[in-house]
């Protein structure tokens, strides 16, 4: 496979005809048109797309997970105060009588409930499926209402960091079977961050206001996000450069031994507890021979209101494999943590179960792809068919309605014209367009000496086969092709 | 595979404890539950649910469909006037400023926006995906809320009828295909039942009306119908009289042919074009070889306003298998039709696309399929790991660690224990409980001698083999069972 060059969700979206109705603009013709921010999936986006889901769901397995799927809109209640300052964005239902409704957010809550309303104490499941959230519609920027979301999660009480060692083993598995160039993934801990703003004298109040302002460190500098800390969010200047110079800092197991030693930080019992979790994990990462991918990275937040311990996000590193490619900004395409507390708070009495997992951001990934493969003119075959069905002679169509039966009956993948009386080279041009590899061709002459035209549409050849042999000979065609 | 008996959704329902909140009922811990009328799929029927759809569109694919996939959601206006009687169970999305949006309601509509959206003239499609209806929660008899269609659509301009027959042929092997016992297949046309209003004296005014009384015949008596229609729809006696002298009729191609002699509908214009297409189609379905499975049914009417032609319903018939099987109607599987006007609802000056299609009713196969196995004891394993990494040894993670890193960078699908010190009695106690074929041993002993030991959980046999030969022989026992 071919290297690829990252390129923005804008140039798929030109490419796709989604930036017709710019942002905000009122459509004039609405009657035939979609919803803003969502798209309909062309076939050529379904092929890259289900070759994708397929090696994902593969890897998933390979680790022993179960599916399991859970309804498109929950009970509105379950999905408030779990997502912190994006729950402005889950799309509600309207009131129609009965319950009211809102659409799932992501996978990981409506699995929290499952557990809890199942009382489920150990499982390790996956699930692909779709989620809606109200961006704003900047589809330039490749951020879409409704997408798909992959995610792997282990429920249950385990021996520490082994589960959590697993999923980072999951997503390098996964980026690296994609073949998407080189990649990172940056590792913290919410322990480790909590114990950060308390040791450097920021407020318990203003925990969740900072920690939000560590998050933007991957899309702002260091000075704007400290501008941000003591202008906007109040923090005393001197405790925003104590944390500058904590957040400031990445690096691989020996940053973990020096955290360890940190005259202020070693004083923190949470970040202690975080610090020796790290160092164990990556004693396990090493053993799984992916520490190399790993960094501990003191400015990775995460936005998500419920994670408590490791957390994680993959980063694609961005060595463009030709200079004419644009090169923009992917941002993350993998990423998840550690949520001890969430299905205590669907059980009627707290009860929790210790949870950790990952979403794979197949989205991005999608348009990664489907950019590549048109940088390099890869031609998508949409449909999968194997032979075509043709006469050169009029009022054949009986005849060819006799043979597709049979080779639809043998399984084989096969098509015709919908036309009583088609012109052969029509039907020998549309196998060309559509990478049909075999046609089979029945007229007067054939039928008379019992036999089969059987042509490669590749090199043009043809030979008689009769007609008893014809599904064997072409079985036999495809199994070497 | 065993033959299988018809149950009804109540039955399954039951296993699943979806019963447990009677329709209605006011649930006290809303709090850790899902909405009404929905539910979550488990592990073991995402497994049967993944064979059925596997076995479903490798059938479109053998066709020669292209996989298509539309929003959740649509502009509300796109749905208004399809649905007939039914758009009363339309869920809205509640109005969050921007757009009226609603959840689909079906497939074939938002297809049909596709086409005239993007001028598409000529499409083979297939579709799986969740649709939504308001239904009152009787979840007892198996209508949920959410649930899951699969579609299979030609559109464009063809010579008539062939199409047609390919849908009714792909219907027939996905029914034989799935081994759901025997099944009939119904076929009328809109124009022939327009035609018999026509000729029986009903007013244009009361087609729909009464045609949505001729719905009810495969729920209701001949009698009650009549009684519908005459106190209820204010029809005279003697013109319901007239039409239940055709409703009642069903047969194969000669009761096509009779038809064509009948004094009065052979004098409606509609009418004709309905036999005359029909005539076709059976033709063409003796040349598939399905004929025999074909049924014209007069009173076959089908619900959607939008179709417009042939129109066609798949019916399990119920030959218990097994005298203990609870016998209840389990309706149709599959049914579609043709509809010629749709598209052109969508297209800005009118232009309409041909379409024909169908829709496997895929939920009730997935209850009967559930059921099936249930009764014949079937054990279904939610994974599919093929390899146990075990341990008799305490404070042996680090090498298990290792040698599970190994197999799935080999593709071998492999768990653990995520303990630091399991037992060795748990863990192959684990691969009997979850039909874990293999399990590799790796001790003290095994470490110095540099050989793992490999165990047939099935037959206990245990063999020493040398790190380096591990991963081929597993292999080739894999590739072997």
């Amino acid at each position: 496979m071919p290297q690829l060059g990252l390129l923005h969700g804008r140039a798929w979206a030109v490419l796709f005809g989604q930036l017709r109705r710019p942002p905000g603009a009122v459509c004039i013709r609405a009657v035939h048109s979609h919803s803003q921010g969502t798209r309909d999936l062309s076939p050529q986006q379904m092929v890259v797309r289900e070759k994708i889901l397929d090696m994902v769901v593969s890897c998933f397995k390979r680790h022993g997970a179960k599916g399991l799927d859970t309804p498109a809109f929950e009970l509105k209640e379950m999905l408030t105060e779990k997502y912190g300052e994006d729950s402005g964005l889950i799309y509600d239902l309207k009131d129609q009588g009965g319950e009211l409704l809102s659409l799932r957010y992501d996978l990981t809550v409506p699995f929290a409930r499952y557990l809890a309303m199942n009382k489920v104490k150990k499982m390790k499941r996956y699930h692909v499926g779709k989620v809606w959230r109200r961006e704003s519609p900047t589809i330039a920027q490749g951020r879409y209402r409704e997408f798909c979301q992959c995610d792997f999660d282990i429920a249950g009480q385990f021996d520490p960091m082994i589960p959590d060692a697993e999923c980072l083993k999951i997503v390098c598995e996964i980026l690296s079977g994609l073949q998407l160039g080189d990649f990172l993934i940056k590792v913290n801990d919410r322990r480790i961050l909590d114990g950060i703003f308390a040791v450097c004298g920021v407020p318990e109040s203003k925990f969740h206001a900072i920690c939000s302002s560590v998050d933007k460190l991957d899309k702002m500098s260091w000075k704007d996000v400290r501008h941000e800390m003591v202008a906007k969010k109040g923090l005393a200047a001197e405790v925003a450069d104590r944390i500058g110079d904590y957040v400031q800092c990445h690096g691989g197991v020996s940053l973990v031994k020096q955290m360890f030693q940190d005259p202020r930080l070693s004083q923190n019992k949470q970040a202690l507890e975080g610090l020796g979790d790290l160092k164990l994990l990556f004693e396990y990462l090493t053993l799984f021979g992916i520490a190399e991918k790993i960094s501990f990275d003191l400015s990775l937040a995460r936005g998500l209101d419920y994670y408590t311990g490791v957390i994680y996000e993959a980063v694609l590193l961005q060595t463009p494999a030709h200079a004419e490619e644009e090169l923009l900004n992917v941002g993350s395409v993998a990423a998840g943590g550690r949520y001890d507390g969430l299905v205590g708070m669907f059980d009627p009495k707290g009860h929790n179960v210790p949870c950790v997992g990952l979403s794979i951001g197949v989205e991005r990934i999608f348009s990664i792809v489907e950019q590549r493969m048109k940088t390099f003119g890869e031609k998508i075959r949409t449909t999968e068919t194997q032979v075509f069905v043709a006469t050169p002679q009029k009022n054949f169509l009986q005849e060819r309605l006799k043979l597709i039966a049979e080779l639809w009956d043998a399984g084989i993948k096969a098509e015709l014209m919908y036309k009583n009386n088609p012109k052969l080279l029509t039907q020998l041009h549309y196998c060309e367009n559509m990478g049909i590899p075999l046609v089979v061709i029945i007229g007067e002459q054939e039928l008379k000496e019992g036999v089969i035209k059987l042509r490669s549409v590749a090199s043009r050849e043809e030979v008689a086969i009769t007609r008893e042999n014809l599904v064997a000979e072409i079985q036999k065609r495809l199994s070497e092709s």
